[in-house]
Protein backbone atom coordinates (compact mmCIF):
# COMPACT_ATOMS: atom_id res chain seq x y z
CA UNK A 1 0.00 0.00 0.00
CA UNK A 2 1.23 3.41 -0.79
CA UNK A 3 2.08 5.99 2.03
CA UNK A 4 -0.77 8.31 1.24
CA UNK A 5 0.48 11.11 3.84
CA UNK A 6 1.75 11.71 6.76
CA UNK A 7 -0.32 13.68 9.89
CA UNK A 8 0.87 15.58 12.57
CA UNK A 9 -1.83 17.55 15.20
CA UNK A 10 -0.94 21.10 15.77
CA UNK A 11 -2.68 23.99 17.59
CA UNK A 12 -2.46 26.21 15.18
CA UNK A 13 -1.96 24.81 11.40
CA UNK A 14 -1.12 27.92 9.22
CA UNK A 15 1.63 28.25 11.55
CA UNK A 16 3.32 24.75 11.53
CA UNK A 17 2.57 25.16 7.56
CA UNK A 18 4.49 28.45 7.76
CA UNK A 19 7.49 26.83 9.92
CA UNK A 20 7.36 23.75 7.20
CA UNK A 21 7.55 26.14 4.20
CA UNK A 22 10.23 28.09 5.85
CA UNK A 23 12.62 24.99 6.80
CA UNK A 24 11.73 21.96 4.50
CA UNK A 25 10.61 24.43 1.20
CA UNK A 26 6.95 22.62 1.52
CA UNK A 27 4.01 24.30 0.00
CA UNK A 28 0.74 24.24 0.66
CA UNK A 29 -1.65 22.29 -1.58
CA UNK A 30 -4.84 22.45 0.17
CA UNK A 31 -6.46 23.84 3.06
CA UNK A 32 -10.44 22.35 4.17
CA UNK A 33 -12.27 22.06 7.38
CA UNK A 34 -14.04 18.78 8.28
CA UNK A 35 -16.76 19.75 10.11
CA UNK A 36 -18.01 16.54 11.14
CA UNK A 37 -14.46 15.14 12.46
CA UNK A 38 -13.74 18.74 14.24
CA UNK A 39 -10.32 19.65 12.11
CA UNK A 40 -9.14 22.13 10.09
CA UNK A 41 -6.86 20.59 7.91
CA UNK A 42 -3.55 21.87 5.73
CA UNK A 43 -1.51 19.80 3.30
CA UNK A 44 1.96 20.25 2.36
CA UNK A 45 3.18 18.70 -1.00
CA UNK A 46 7.16 16.50 -0.33
CA UNK A 47 7.23 15.58 -4.02
CA UNK A 48 6.68 12.17 -3.18
CA UNK A 49 3.93 12.27 0.16
CA UNK A 50 1.85 14.85 1.53
CA UNK A 51 2.16 15.80 5.03
CA UNK A 52 -1.26 16.78 6.72
CA UNK A 53 -1.55 19.18 9.25
CA UNK A 54 -4.59 18.91 11.52
CA UNK A 55 -5.72 21.77 14.03
CA UNK A 56 -8.23 20.78 16.10
CA UNK A 57 -12.06 23.45 15.70
CA UNK A 58 -12.55 22.96 19.44
CA UNK A 59 -11.28 20.86 22.42
CA UNK A 60 -14.55 18.50 22.50
CA UNK A 61 -12.88 17.19 19.11
CA UNK A 62 -10.68 13.51 18.63
CA UNK A 63 -7.76 15.73 17.69
CA UNK A 64 -8.36 18.51 20.40
CA UNK A 65 -8.39 15.78 23.17
CA UNK A 66 -5.47 14.48 21.82
CA UNK A 67 -3.91 17.47 22.35
CA UNK A 68 -5.05 17.79 25.99
CA UNK A 69 -3.26 15.04 26.65
CA UNK A 70 0.08 14.84 24.20
CA UNK A 71 2.40 17.29 22.81
CA UNK A 72 1.78 18.32 18.95
CA UNK A 73 3.86 16.21 17.06
CA UNK A 74 3.49 13.17 14.96
CA UNK A 75 -0.46 11.86 15.13
CA UNK A 76 -1.05 8.86 12.31
CA UNK A 77 -0.28 7.53 9.02
CA UNK A 78 -2.60 6.97 5.88
CA UNK A 79 -2.27 4.19 2.80
CA UNK A 80 -4.11 4.63 0.53
CA UNK A 81 -6.91 1.63 -1.25
CA UNK A 82 -8.72 0.81 -3.95
CA UNK A 83 -11.57 -0.93 -2.12
CA UNK A 84 -12.01 0.45 0.91
CA UNK A 85 -14.96 -1.68 2.51
CA UNK A 86 -12.76 -5.07 0.97
CA UNK A 87 -9.77 -3.98 3.08
CA UNK A 88 -11.95 -3.62 6.21
CA UNK A 89 -13.40 -7.12 5.76
CA UNK A 90 -9.75 -8.21 5.13
CA UNK A 91 -8.98 -6.77 8.12
CA UNK A 92 -11.05 -7.74 10.07
CA UNK A 93 -10.97 -11.27 9.70
CA UNK A 94 -7.03 -10.83 10.21
CA UNK A 95 -7.99 -9.54 13.66
CA UNK A 96 -7.52 -5.69 13.52
CA UNK A 97 -9.47 -3.25 15.80
CA UNK A 98 -11.25 -0.53 13.72
CA UNK A 99 -11.71 3.53 15.23
CA UNK A 100 -14.61 3.34 12.75
CA UNK A 101 -14.97 0.39 10.68
CA UNK A 102 -18.02 2.19 8.32
CA UNK A 103 -16.45 4.54 6.05
CA UNK A 104 -16.54 8.34 7.18
CA UNK A 105 -15.77 10.85 4.33
CA UNK A 106 -12.68 12.69 4.77
CA UNK A 107 -10.52 15.88 4.32
CA UNK A 108 -9.77 14.88 0.45
CA UNK A 109 -13.67 14.38 0.19
CA UNK A 110 -13.11 10.34 -0.40
CA UNK A 111 -13.72 7.63 2.33
CA UNK A 112 -12.20 6.71 5.64
CA UNK A 113 -11.45 4.60 8.45
CA UNK A 114 -8.98 4.45 11.10
CA UNK A 115 -7.55 1.42 12.50
CA UNK A 116 -6.85 0.85 15.85
CA UNK A 117 -3.49 1.60 16.77
CA UNK A 118 -3.51 -1.58 19.32
CA UNK A 119 -3.86 -3.90 16.19
CA UNK A 120 -0.63 -1.54 14.47
CA UNK A 121 2.05 -1.61 16.72
CA UNK A 122 1.18 1.28 18.43
CA UNK A 123 0.75 3.07 15.04
CA UNK A 124 -2.80 5.25 14.59
CA UNK A 125 -3.39 4.22 10.67
CA UNK A 126 -5.78 5.51 8.06
CA UNK A 127 -7.12 3.76 4.94
CA UNK A 128 -8.58 6.03 2.14
CA UNK A 129 -9.85 4.90 -0.91
CA UNK A 130 -8.68 6.38 -3.54
CA UNK A 131 -9.14 4.81 -7.51
CA UNK A 132 -5.96 5.11 -8.18
CA UNK A 133 -4.12 3.61 -5.31
CA UNK B 1 12.33 18.03 0.30
CA UNK B 2 10.87 14.78 -0.38
CA UNK B 3 10.45 12.61 2.35
CA UNK B 4 12.84 10.18 2.20
CA UNK B 5 11.20 7.86 5.47
CA UNK B 6 8.58 7.78 8.26
CA UNK B 7 10.53 6.11 11.28
CA UNK B 8 8.35 4.06 13.82
CA UNK B 9 9.74 3.27 17.42
CA UNK B 10 9.05 -0.62 18.55
CA UNK B 11 10.47 -2.93 20.76
CA UNK B 12 10.67 -5.75 18.13
CA UNK B 13 11.21 -4.82 14.22
CA UNK B 14 10.79 -8.48 13.10
CA UNK B 15 7.33 -8.34 14.94
CA UNK B 16 6.33 -5.23 13.42
CA UNK B 17 7.88 -6.08 9.87
CA UNK B 18 6.01 -8.96 10.08
CA UNK B 19 2.50 -7.41 11.27
CA UNK B 20 2.79 -4.71 8.93
CA UNK B 21 3.57 -7.10 5.59
CA UNK B 22 0.52 -9.41 7.03
CA UNK B 23 -2.40 -5.86 7.47
CA UNK B 24 -0.89 -3.48 4.52
CA UNK B 25 1.62 -5.80 2.00
CA UNK B 26 4.92 -3.72 2.78
CA UNK B 27 8.21 -5.79 1.66
CA UNK B 28 11.62 -5.14 4.24
CA UNK B 29 13.72 -4.02 1.96
CA UNK B 30 16.86 -3.59 3.83
CA UNK B 31 17.77 -4.65 7.49
CA UNK B 32 20.89 -3.33 9.39
CA UNK B 33 22.05 -2.62 12.65
CA UNK B 34 23.82 0.49 13.63
CA UNK B 35 26.32 0.06 16.34
CA UNK B 36 26.93 4.03 17.75
CA UNK B 37 23.40 4.62 17.24
CA UNK B 38 22.59 1.37 19.23
CA UNK B 39 19.22 0.85 16.80
CA UNK B 40 18.39 -2.32 14.64
CA UNK B 41 16.52 -0.81 11.20
CA UNK B 42 14.26 -2.28 8.93
CA UNK B 43 13.10 -0.66 6.32
CA UNK B 44 8.97 -1.56 4.65
CA UNK B 45 8.84 -0.09 1.10
CA UNK B 46 5.52 1.88 0.50
CA UNK B 47 6.41 1.94 -3.36
CA UNK B 48 6.58 5.99 -2.63
CA UNK B 49 8.62 6.27 0.69
CA UNK B 50 9.67 4.26 3.18
CA UNK B 51 8.49 3.53 6.93
CA UNK B 52 11.65 2.43 9.17
CA UNK B 53 10.95 0.24 11.97
CA UNK B 54 13.59 0.86 14.77
CA UNK B 55 14.28 -1.49 17.68
CA UNK B 56 17.22 -0.18 20.37
CA UNK B 57 19.46 -2.70 20.71
CA UNK B 58 19.54 -2.06 24.56
CA UNK B 59 17.87 0.41 27.30
CA UNK B 60 20.63 3.10 27.35
CA UNK B 61 20.05 4.17 23.72
CA UNK B 62 18.54 7.33 22.54
CA UNK B 63 15.45 5.11 21.11
CA UNK B 64 15.70 2.99 24.14
CA UNK B 65 15.40 5.76 26.23
CA UNK B 66 12.36 7.03 24.12
CA UNK B 67 10.32 3.63 24.76
CA UNK B 68 11.27 3.76 28.28
CA UNK B 69 8.92 7.24 28.39
CA UNK B 70 6.67 6.43 25.58
CA UNK B 71 4.91 3.66 24.13
CA UNK B 72 5.90 2.36 20.54
CA UNK B 73 4.59 4.32 17.31
CA UNK B 74 5.60 7.07 15.10
CA UNK B 75 9.12 8.54 16.01
CA UNK B 76 10.34 10.88 13.73
CA UNK B 77 10.13 12.51 9.66
CA UNK B 78 13.16 12.09 7.64
CA UNK B 79 13.80 14.40 4.69
CA UNK B 80 16.12 13.79 1.74
CA UNK B 81 18.71 16.82 1.35
CA UNK B 82 21.57 17.14 -1.59
CA UNK B 83 23.74 19.05 0.79
CA UNK B 84 23.90 18.53 4.30
CA UNK B 85 26.28 20.79 5.47
CA UNK B 86 24.48 23.92 3.46
CA UNK B 87 20.92 23.15 4.89
CA UNK B 88 22.38 22.81 8.42
CA UNK B 89 23.83 25.98 8.02
CA UNK B 90 20.68 27.98 6.33
CA UNK B 91 18.37 25.96 9.48
CA UNK B 92 21.53 27.43 12.06
CA UNK B 93 20.70 30.88 10.64
CA UNK B 94 16.96 30.34 10.46
CA UNK B 95 16.83 29.61 14.35
CA UNK B 96 16.49 26.07 14.53
CA UNK B 97 18.00 23.83 17.08
CA UNK B 98 20.00 20.44 16.16
CA UNK B 99 20.09 17.04 18.42
CA UNK B 100 22.97 16.88 16.26
CA UNK B 101 24.56 19.53 13.93
CA UNK B 102 27.52 17.91 13.07
CA UNK B 103 26.59 14.46 10.90
CA UNK B 104 26.71 10.83 11.59
CA UNK B 105 26.50 8.16 9.50
CA UNK B 106 23.06 6.43 9.53
CA UNK B 107 21.20 3.32 9.19
CA UNK B 108 21.64 3.98 4.87
CA UNK B 109 25.46 4.68 5.15
CA UNK B 110 25.00 7.96 4.67
CA UNK B 111 25.20 11.37 6.69
CA UNK B 112 22.27 12.19 8.76
CA UNK B 113 21.43 14.81 11.27
CA UNK B 114 18.15 15.54 13.64
CA UNK B 115 16.50 18.61 14.46
CA UNK B 116 15.58 19.65 17.40
CA UNK B 117 11.66 18.81 17.69
CA UNK B 118 11.19 22.25 20.12
CA UNK B 119 11.97 24.16 16.54
CA UNK B 120 10.08 21.66 14.03
CA UNK B 121 6.45 22.04 15.66
CA UNK B 122 7.07 19.20 17.85
CA UNK B 123 8.26 16.77 15.56
CA UNK B 124 11.70 15.22 15.47
CA UNK B 125 12.76 15.86 11.75
CA UNK B 126 15.93 13.69 10.18
CA UNK B 127 17.81 15.17 7.36
CA UNK B 128 19.63 12.54 4.84
CA UNK B 129 22.09 13.48 2.34
CA UNK B 130 21.16 11.94 -0.59
CA UNK B 131 23.15 13.07 -4.59
CA UNK B 132 19.67 12.18 -6.15
CA UNK B 133 17.23 14.28 -3.16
Amino acid sequence: MKLDHVNIATPDAEATAALFSKLFGLPVVKRVTVADQGVKVLKLDTGNSIIELTEPTGPDTPVGRFLAKNRPGLHHLCFAVKDIRGEVARLKSAGVAFVNEEPKIGAAGLPIVFLNPKSCGGVLVELVEKKDA
